[in-house]
C-alpha cells in the first residue's frame, strides 16, 4: 500500500510504498476513499507544530471498514465512515460533560501513534507516525476504533471527508460552541472551509447579518454563495472596524468567528464586536502567535473571547446529522471541492492552496 | 455644602464648599452617608482612566433622599439608598436583554454631567464634574433617579456603601457573570474589596476549591477568614501556575477571577485554568494595559476569557437580595471595613489604601 509521507519539514511529501501491520484490539483497518487538502495539514508539514518525522499528513477523511481488531464493536467491515482527529474514551470528566474534543482519557500515549504508543505503519522496517492518529493521506490505515464515526451508504465519499473537518468545525463552531440565538449579526473572517462552513452554520442558525471578511476577492465573492449578505476585503478596506459597525447597527456584530486566528484577525473580531459581543477563535494558528487584548475594554464592554476546537463537536453524534443535512440539501458540500487529486498528485494540491484556490482540494482513492 | 475634589491630577482631593442647585426633571437629591474608598477612584485621580475636571470622585455609597425632582417615582424623600454607577435606562437593547450594566439609553450626554448634559455642583461658580455621573464625596448630591436603588431601612449604613461597588462586582463577577455551577474549582487573583467578594460569591455557589492569589500575605490571611480554601503568594512563589494545577486536579481551575486584570494577572489566570475553563476579568486597569494569549492554546483546551463590568448585576434588582444576604449573615460585609474616616481626612485614606491596607476604608457622614 502506498502512503504520502513527510520525511523533513519544509520538502514535498513523498509518496512511498509501506507495510500496515493487522489492527490490535479496539483498532480497525480502513481502506481510504477521499481525504481533503487542509491548512492544519500544512502547518505541520512547515513545521508550525512541532510533530514525530516521519508522519503521514491528514486528517480529513472517509473510507469503509476493512478489518475490525478483537473487541470491536461499533463497525463492523463494509461499514462506510467519517474519521474524527479527536479521542473519545467515553469515561474521563470532559467526555462525561459532553466536551468530547478536550477528551483526557488517552492523554498518556505519545502524539502520531495508536493509543498504546506504538506504530501500525512502516517504510523500509521504518515507524511512521500518523497525524493526529490517522494520518489519511493513505491507501490504508489502522486507526482506533473511537476515531471512526459510521454514516449512511448514500453519502458521496469526498463530501464525506470535508464533513470530518472543515464542515464539522465551521458549522459547529456556530451551532455548537457558541450556540448563535437566531436573529444574531455575525463576522466570519477567513473564508477557506472552515469559514465557508461557519457561514453556513450562521445561515442554519437564522443569523439576520453574515458579514463576510477575507484578503481575496474570489473568496468573497464564494462567501456570497455561502450566504453571507454582506463582505469586506480587509486587504483594501483602511478601517474594517468601522464598516462592520456601519453594517451591525452602529454597534458592531453580536458574534464574530475567526477561521484564521493570528493576531491581526483576532483584534479585529474583538473589536468589531458591539458591546457584550462573543469572538470565537477557531482556526489554528501556528503555537508562537500571541494575541493582544485591552482587559480595561474587556471589562467595560463585557466582551467574551473564546476558542473551540473541532467545533466542539461531538463526532458520534454530529457527522451523521451533518451527513443528513447535506443529503437534504440544507449545507452545501458540493461547492466547498475545487477540485480531486490522485494521491500521487498531493503536493500540487497544497501548492494550489497556498496560492489563494478557492474552496478545497480532495484527495481521491480508486 | 462639602465636596471633595479633584482639581488636577496627581494632587490631593482638596475638601471645599460648594453650591448645589436643585434636582430638575428624574433627578434626586441625596444626603450622602456613607462613601467607599476605591482603587477605582485612584484611577480617575492619578489619570489613568482620562475624566472631565475638575471633578468629585467616588462612586460606592448609600444615602437618604432629601428632595425629588418632578417626575420621579421610584423613591420618595427619606428613603434609604444605594448609588449604582451605571445608567439603567429600562428600554434600550441592553436593558431589554437583562444586560443593564451596557446600557446605552444614554449614551450620548457627555460623561460626568447629569443626563441633560449639565451640572448641578459649582464651586466658585465653576462647574465641577461627578465621577459616573454621581460623584460620591460630597455631603450631598443630584443624580439621575435611575442611579439609586431603595433599600430596607435597617441596613447600616457604611455595610450598604459597599454594597454598590465591591460587593456587587465580587459577588456578581460569580453568581451573575459566570454563574458558576456548585463544585467547581476557582482562583481568585487578588484580595482586595472585589477580590474578598468574588470569594464570597465562589462561597455562596457552593464551590470545592478556592484558591486565593495575592503579593500580600495580609490579603492572603484576610482571603482564608471570606472562605478560601488555598491561598498562594504570587510574589513569593516562582510557579503559581503549577501549583495552582496541584491544587486543582492536576488540570487547573474551572473558573479564575481576576480582581487586578493586568498583563500578569490576565495571563495567571488564563494559564490556570483547566482545559474548557473560563477567566473573568472583573477588576478595572488602566486603559493602556494589554494583556496576550496564545489563539492556539485557547483553541486547542476550549478556553474562554470574558469582562464583567460591575459583576453583571441589575442593581435594582440585586442590591436588595445582596442586602437581605448580608442581614441573614450570609455575607461578611463587616470584615471588609478597615476603617472609617471623615470627609476631611480623605486622603489619608487613599494613602493607607495604596500602602495596602486589608480591607476597604469607608467615609461616613454625620
Amino acid at each position: 500500500m502506498k502512503a504520502a509521507v513527510l520525511f523533513e519539514p519544509n520538502t514535498p511529501l513523498q509518496v512511498v510504498e509501506c507495510e500496515l501491520d493487522p489492527p490490535k484490539a479496539n483498532e480497525v483497518r480502513v481502506k481510504m476513499k477521499a481525504a481533503g487538502v487542509c491548512q492544519s495539514d500544512w502547518h505541520i508539514m512547515n513545521g508550525d507544530w512541532p510533530s514525530p518525522l516521519p508522519i503521514v499528513p491528514g486528517h480529513e477523511a472517509a473510507g469503509e471498514i476493512l478489518e475490525c481488531g478483537p473487541g470491536v464493536t461499533t463497525v463492523k467491515p463494509g461499514d462506510h465512515v467519517i474519521f474524527s482527529f479527536r479521542p473519545h474514551c467515553g469515561r474521563c470528566r470532559y467526555c462525561t460533560m459532553g466536551r468530547t474534543v478536550l477528551c483526557i482519557g488517552h492523554a498518556s500515549a505519545p502524539a502520531g501513534t495508536l493509543y498504546d504508543g506504538t506504530l501500525r505503519l512502516k517504510h523500509k522496517g521504518q515507524g511512521i507516525s500518523q497525524m493526529a492518529r490517522i494520518g489519511t493521506f493513505a491507501e490504508e490505515v489502522v486507526v482506533p476504533e473511537e476515531m471512526v464515526v459510521p454514516i449512511r451508504r448514500d453519502m458521496p465519499w469526498p463530501q464525506a471527508a470535508l464533513v470530518g473537518c472543515c464542515v464539522a468545525t465551521g458549522v459547529g463552531a456556530v451551532t455548537r460552541h457558541a450556540k448563535i440565538e437566531a436573529g444574531s449579526s455575525v463576522l466570519v473572517i477567513g473564508c477557506g472551509g472552515v469559514g465557508l462552513n461557519a457561514i453556513q452554520g450562521a445561515m442554519l442558525s437564522g443569523a439576520r447579518l453574515i458579514v463576510a471578511a477575507d484578503i481575496l476577492d474570489n473568496k468573497l465573492e464564494m462567501a456570497r454563495t455561502f450566504g453571507a449578505t454582506h463582505t469586506i476585503n480587509t486587504a483594501k478596506d483602511n478601517d474594517p472596524v468601522k464598516k462592520v459597525k456601519e453594517i451591525a447597527d452602529g454597534l458592531g456584530v453580536d458574534y464574530a468567528f475567526d477561521a484564521v486566528s493570528n493576531d491581526k484577525t483576532q483584534a479585529l473580531a474583538f473589536d468589531a464586536l458591539a458591546p457584550g459581543g462573543h469572538a470565537v477563535a477557531v482556526g489554528i494558528s501556528a503555537a508562537t502567535v500571541k494575541a493582544q487584548y485591552s482587559p480595561f475594554a474587556m471589562v467595560l464592554t463585557e466582551k467574551t473571547v473564546s476558542g473551540t476546537y473541532y467545533g466542539s463537536v461531538r463526532p458520534n453524534v454530529d457527522f451523521p446529522v451533518l451527513v443528513d443535512h447535506y443529503m437534504n440539501r440544507r449545507l452545501n458540500i458540493d461547492g466547498l471541492i475545487s477540485r480531486t487529486y490522485k494521491l500521487e498528485d498531493i503536493n500540487e494540491g497544497f501548492k494550489r492552496m497556498m496560492a489563494g484556490e478557492v474552496a478545497r482540494g480532495v484527495v481521491v482513492f480508486d
